[in-house]
C-alpha cells in the first residue's frame, strides 16, 4: 500500500442528497424523523471503514416549506445518538459561530468527545442570511468579513477552553481527598473584540483534547481561516482544474502559516450516482432530476447564492449576476454557480438540474469502476486528500458505495481495510499533529 | 391501588450525591468520566420504573478544584447517550435561560424528544453568580428579578417555537411532491424585552410537542414562575412542615393561574442513606461525613448561599446572615440554610455535615421500611406528589433503593409496577393536560 491513503467522510442528509430524494421509490420518507435511520447510516459507513460521518446544519426554516423535506434533528444530539450505535467512526457536527456562545459550544464538543471516546469533530461555519439572524434577536446578518473575524476569535477561545484542563490534572486520591491539581487547570482571562471569557471549562480534558476542526467555506476569508485553524476542509468543485487550483492554493496558505501541509486534509464533495452499467446510472440520475419541483429549486438557489431568481424564466440563461464583492452570503457557492452557468451556457432549468443532486458538489454518474477511477484521479493528481461522499439516496446509495466502490479502492491500495486507531484524529492521520495533551 | 400514585425521579450526579462520595470505598471514582456508568444508572432506574432521570448543570468551575469531583458531561448530550440505552424512562436536562438563545434551546429539546421517542424534560433554571456571567462576556449576573423576567419571556418563546409546526403539518406525498402544508407552520414574530425571534422552528413537531417543563427554584419569583409554566417542581425541604407549607402554597398559586392543581407535580429531594438496620445506615452516614474536606465544604457553602464564610471558625455557630432581600443568588437555598442554622443552633461544622449529603435536601438514614414510611407520610400528608431521589453513592444507593424501597412502595399500592405509557408526560400523568397537538 502506498504511504498516502484516502480519507472518506459520509455526509448524512435525510434520505439522500438529491433534493428530491424523498420522492424516489427507493427511499422511505418516513425514515426522516427516525433516529434508527441515522444509526443505520452510520453503521453502514463504519462497515466501510469511513473516517467519519458528517451533518450539516442551519438555524432557520428554508424558503419552500411545501416541497422541502424538513430538518428534524440538531447535529450534536443526533451524533451523540449515533455514537452509542458505533465504535470507531468519527462524528462531525456543524455548529455556527454566529449565534452561540463559545463556552456552550466548547462544552457540547467536549461532552460529545467524552461520550464517543474521542470521535468528535466540529465543522466551523458562520451563518449568512437575515432570516437566520431574525431567529436570534438581530434584524440582519453581520457582513462576511465580520462573521469570519468573530469565528476566528470564537475558535481561539474554544481551543483555549479545551486546553484549560491539562491531561494530567486529575489526581483522584481517595485517601487524601485530592481530586485534581489546581495548578494544572487554567483560567483564560480572554478579552477580545466580541467576547470576554474567564474559564476554565467545566469539564476535564476530553480524549482528543480538542475535536477535529473542520471548515467548509472556500471564499478568501474562508481559505484564510482554514489555513490558520482547520484540520480538514470540505469543498465543492465542478471540475478537476478547479479542485486542483483550490488544493494547491490552500496547501500553500497552510505552509505560509508555518503548519505542516499534511496537517490539513482537503475533501471535495462527490455525489456518486451508481449503476451496474453507465446506462443504469444515467437512468437513476434522470429519474431524480425529473422529481425536482422547479418552484422549490429556484427558491433554494436564490437563497443559496443570495440573488432572487424567482421571476426568471426556466428556459432562459441566467441573468447577469452581481460581482462577488457585493454578495454577503456564501461567496464560494455563488462563484461556483456563476462559473458553471457561464462556462456551459446553461439555462436556469439546466442549472437546477446540475445543482439538484448536490447543491454545487460534483455529481458523477457511473459504474463502480468509473467512480473508483474518478476518485483515484483526483486523489493522485493533487485535487483531493479524500472525498466527502454525498449519496443521492440514503441508505441505498451509501450501501452501494460501501459494497462496490470501497472494495475497489481497497484493492488498489488507496483505502484502509480496517481501523488502525480509535479516535477521529487517528483516522485522519493527525494524531501526531494534534495539540499536545499537556 | 389508590388513584393517586407517587412519581419518582432519579437525580444522577457523578458517583453519588454526597459531596465526598468519590472518596468512599463503595464508589469507583474512575467511573465519573465514563458514559457507561451513567447508562447503567439509567437502566437501574428504569428497572425500578422511575418516571425519569435528571441531571443538574452549571456553567462554571466551582470554587475548590482540588477537592471537588469535576463535572464532565453537558446534560443534553449525556441524556441523549442515555436515551439509546433505555426505552421508557424520562430524561430531564437542566439548561439555563441566562446564557443561551431560545432558538438553540428549543432545538436541543426538540431533537432529544425526537431521538428518545417523547421522553425529554427541561429543568428551567436561571444562573446566579458573577463567575458564571464572566464565561459569557458579562462582568456580573443580572439581578434575581431580571433573571426570572428573562426566563419567562424565554419559555414563552420556546413554547411557541415547539408549537410552530402543527402535528398534522406533514403531508409527505411522493407523487405530488408536497412534503408539508405551509398553512400549518407558523412564524412567531416575537418581539419582547429581551428577545426578537421570527421562527418557525427548523424541526417538525416532536413526539411530546413540548418537553415536560420542570422548575427548581423556590423563591417568590421561582414559585410565581412555576405556577405559570412548570409541570413538575423539584424542591428542597428539611422538615415535613416546611414541605407541606410549600406544597399548599404552590398548588394554590397554580389554581390561581387557572390551571388544574394536578397539572404540576411537586417532588422534594430525598437523600436515602440505606442500611439493613438503623445502625448500619447511621454508620454509612457517619463514614460519609468523615470524608468531607472542610475547606472545600465551606467554599461550596459560601458559593451556594452567596455569603463568604471561609474565615469563620468551624466550631462556632454561623454569623448573622444578611436579610434575604439582599441576596442575589439562590434565595430559597439561602433561606433553607439560615433556617436550619437558627432552628437547630448549629455550628459551621455541623451545618457542613447536614448539607454534605444533599446540598440542602433532606438526608434520611434508615432501613428500607423506615424510608418507605417516610415517603408514604410525606406523600399522604400533602407534602409531595413524589420524590427526587438522590442516592449518596452511585450506583450503590440507587441499586439499594430499587431493590428494597421500590418493592415496598409497590406492595403498598403507592407506585407503578410497570410503565403504562411511553412518554415522560405519560409517566407524570400529564398527557391529558399537555398542550394540544394541533
Amino acid at each position: 500500500m502506498p504511504e498516502r491513503h484516502l480519507h472518506l467522510n459520509a455526509f448524512l442528509m435525510g434520505v439522500g442528497h438529491h433534493e428530491a430524494a424523498w420522492r424516489h421509490p427507493l427511499t422511505d420518507a418516513a425514515a426522516l424523523p427516525d433516529v434508527r435511520h441515522f444509526r443505520n447510516l452510520a453503521r453502514i459507513a463504519e462497515h466501510g471503514t469511513f473516517d467519519s460521518v458528517f451533518l450539516a446544519d442551519g438555524v432557520q426554516v428554508w424558503g419552500d416549506i411545501e416541497h422541502t423535506a424538513a430538518q428534524v434533528f440538531e447535529p450534536i444530539t443526533l451524533l451523540t445518538a449515533i455514537a452509542g450505535a458505533t465504535s470507531h467512526i468519527g462524528l462531525i457536527a456543524t455548529v455556527s459561530t454566529s449565534y452561540s456562545e463559545p463556552y456552550n459550544v466548547a462544552r457540547w464538543f467536549s461532552s460529545l468527545d467524552h461520550i464517543s471516546g474521542g470521535r468528535a469533530g466540529w465543522n466551523i461555519v458562520t451563518t449568512a442570511g437575515d432570516r437566520s439572524a431574525q431567529n436570534f434577536s438581530r434584524d440582519a446578518a453581520a457582513d462576511h468579513a465580520e462573521r469570519y473575524e468573530r469565528a476566528a476569535e470564537f475558535v481561539d477561545i474554544t481551543n483555549r477552553l479545551w486546553d484549560s484542563w491539562d491531561a494530567g490534572a486529575l489526581v483522584v486520591d481517595k485517601r487524601t481527598g485530592v481530586y485534581a491539581d489546581p495548578g494544572k487547570v487554567r483560567e483564560l482571562g480572554h478579552t477580545g473584540r466580541f467576547y470576554q471569557v474567564r474559564g476554565p471549562l467545566n469539564s476535564i480534558r476530553s480524549p482528543q483534547g480538542r475535536p477535529l476542526l473542520v471548515q467548509a467555506g472556500s471564499s478568501e476569508d474562508g481559505k484564510t481561516f482554514a489555513a490558520q485553524h482547520a484540520e480538514a476542509v470540505f469543498t465543492a468543485h465542478q471540475t478537476l482544474d478547479s479542485a486542483k487550483a483550490f488544493y494547491t492554493d490552500l496547501k500553500a496558505r497552510v505552509t505560509e502559516q508555518g503548519r505542516d501541509r499534511d496537517a490539513v486534509k482537503v475533501l471535495p464533495g462527490i455525489v456518486p450516482v451508481l449503476g451496474a452499467t453507465q446506462a443504469e446510472a444515467d437512468r437513476l440520475a434522470r429519474e431524480l432530476d425529473e422529481l425536482i419541483v422547479p418552484v422549490r429549486a429556484v427558491r433554494q438557489l436564490s437563497e443559496m447564492i443570495g440573488v432572487d431568481l424567482t421571476g426568471h424564466p426556466l428556459d432562459r440563461r441566467l441573468p447577469q449576476l452581481p460581482p462577488v464583492q457585493r454578495v454577503n452570503g456564501a461567496k464560494s457557492r455563488f462563484e461556483l454557480v456563476r462559473d458553471l452557468a457561464e462556462r456551459e451556457r446553461l439555462t436556469l432549468r439546466q442549472i437546477l438540474s446540475r445543482l439538484g443532486g448536490g447543491r454545487g458538489h460534483q455529481v458523477v454518474a457511473g459504474t463502480p469502476d468509473t467512480i473508483t477511477d474518478h476518485i483515484q484521479t483526483w486523489f493522485e493528481q493533487g485535487a483531493a486528500d479524500g472525498f466527502n461522499v454525498m449519496p443521492p439516496l440514503l441508505p441505498h446509495g451509501l450501501e452501494q458505495f460501501v459494497e462496490t466502490v470501497v472494495p475497489r479502492l481497497r484493492d488498489r491500495g488507496l483505502f484502509r481495510t480496517h481501523y488502525t486507531g480509535s479516535t477521529l484524529r487517528d483516522h485522519y492521520g493527525l494524531s501526531n499533529l494534534a495539540p499536545a495533551a499537556v
